[in-house]
C-alpha cells in the first residue's frame, strides 16, 4: 500500500450544496444540505431518482413524510451567506417560510426557491434509515431552470455557478473549467 | 414561477467521477461511476455510508454481490484518459484486472487503485433496486490516501485534483477555488 490509512472516513467530495424545500404546518421551510446522491440514469419510462440525507432530528423531516414530497434547489455561489444560514438555524427555533420567493410547479406540497437557478419537484419513493439518518429517495417530476443559465438548451454549470461543498476541510468551493469530454477522453485507448 | 420548465430532468450536477473496484471471479475488476452519494453523516459510533448507482447490465455487480465487498476510488485530472475507458468498455469482452496497480486494505475482496490519491474500501450494507439500477449502499471501513494530498493531516481536494462530471452538457470539469466557510459564511445573519 503506497497510501497512507486515515481512519474509516468520507472522501466522497466535493458534493454539490442543496437547499432542500418542504411544506410543513402549512408553510414552506428550507434547510441546507449537501449529502445528496444520484442513484440511477432514467431511461425510458424509468424516472430519475434523487436522494437526501437528513438527521432524524431535522424540523424539516415530518413535511417530507406528511406529504411525500419535497424540491431540491441548487443555490449559486452568489447566494452563499443566505444558503449557510439556512443551514444554521431550525425550523423548531425560527420561522424560515418568508427567507426566499416560493415557486410552485406540479406538486401542491414541493415549495421551490424562485431565485434558485435550478429546482427540481420530487415525489418521495422510499425512505433508507441509516444511522441517525433518514436518506428520502425521490423522484423528479419537474425541473425548472433560469432561462439565462441555458447554452444551447441546455443547463450550463459555469451560468449556475454551484456551491460545492468539503467536509474534510470544512469549505466551500466553486466550480472550474471544463476539462474534457466523458465517452471520448478514452476513446483512444479503446480503438487501441 | 420565474423559471422555465426543462421537464423530470436530473439538473444535480456536478457530480464526482470514482472508480469502483470488485473481485469478480477471482480478479479485481474496475468501472467509472459518478452517480453516487452520500447517504448519512457518520457519528459516534454511527458508521459512514455511500452509495453507488450500477446499472443491473454491468459485470462488476456480481463481484459485489458475491463477496459483499466493493472499493470506490478517486481518480484526478491527469488520470483523465484511463478513467474514461475504464468505463467505455465492459468486463464482460475485457479483462480490465491489470489496468491499475492493486493495493489492499483490510477486506479482501475490495481491490483498491494505487495511483488514485485517495481509496475507500466499502462492506455492502443494502443494496436499493430502482428501476434498471442496483443501488449499492456501503459502509466505509477503510480510507487510505496519498500522503502528498493531505495538508495539516486533511485530506486537499486542491491536491487531490479530483474529476468532476456533468451529465447535462456531457463534460469532465476541474474544482474551482475556495470560496467561504460552511457553518461560518451564514453566521452574521443568524447573529442579526
Amino acid at each position: 500500500m503506497n497510501k497512507i490509512a486515515i481512519g474509516a472516513k468520507n472522501g466522497l467530495y466535493p458534493s454539490l450544496t442543496t437547499i432542500v424545500g418542504a411544506q410543513r404546518d402549512g408553510k414552506p421551510n428550507w434547510i441546507t444540505i449537501a449529502h445528496i446522491g444520484i442513484m440511477n440514469h432514467a431511461a425510458g419510462d424509468i424516472p430519475q431518482y434523487l436522494s437526501i440525507g437528513l438527521s432524524k432530528s431535522h424540523y424539516t423531516n415530518k413535511g417530507i413524510h406528511d406529504h411525500g414530497e419535497f424540491s431540491i434547489n441548487i443555490p449559486s455561489q452568489k447566494m452563499m451567506e443566505l444558503t449557510d444560514y439556512v443551514g444554521l438555524v431550525s425550523g423548531d427555533n425560527v420561522d424560515k417560510s418568508a427567507l426566499f420567493k416560493v415557486a410552485r410547479g406540479g406538486l401542491e406540497n414541493a415549495p421551490m426557491i424562485a431565485d434558485c437557478p435550478l429546482s427540481m419537484e420530487c415525489r418521495l419513493k422510499e425512505t433508507v434509515v441509516l444511522g441517525h439518518h433518514e436518506i428520502f429517495i425521490g423522484e423528479v417530476v419537474g425541473t425548472y431552470i433560469d432561462e439565462a443559465c441555458l447554452t444551447e438548451g441546455k443547463p450550463d454549470l459555469k451560468k449556475i455557478d454551484p456551491l460545492l461543498f468539503d467536509m474534510m476541510m470544512v469549505d466551500y468551493w466553486s466550480i472550474g473549467e471544463r476539462t474534457g469530454k466523458p465517452w471520448r477522453a478514452g476513446m483512444a485507448l479503446k480503438k487501441r
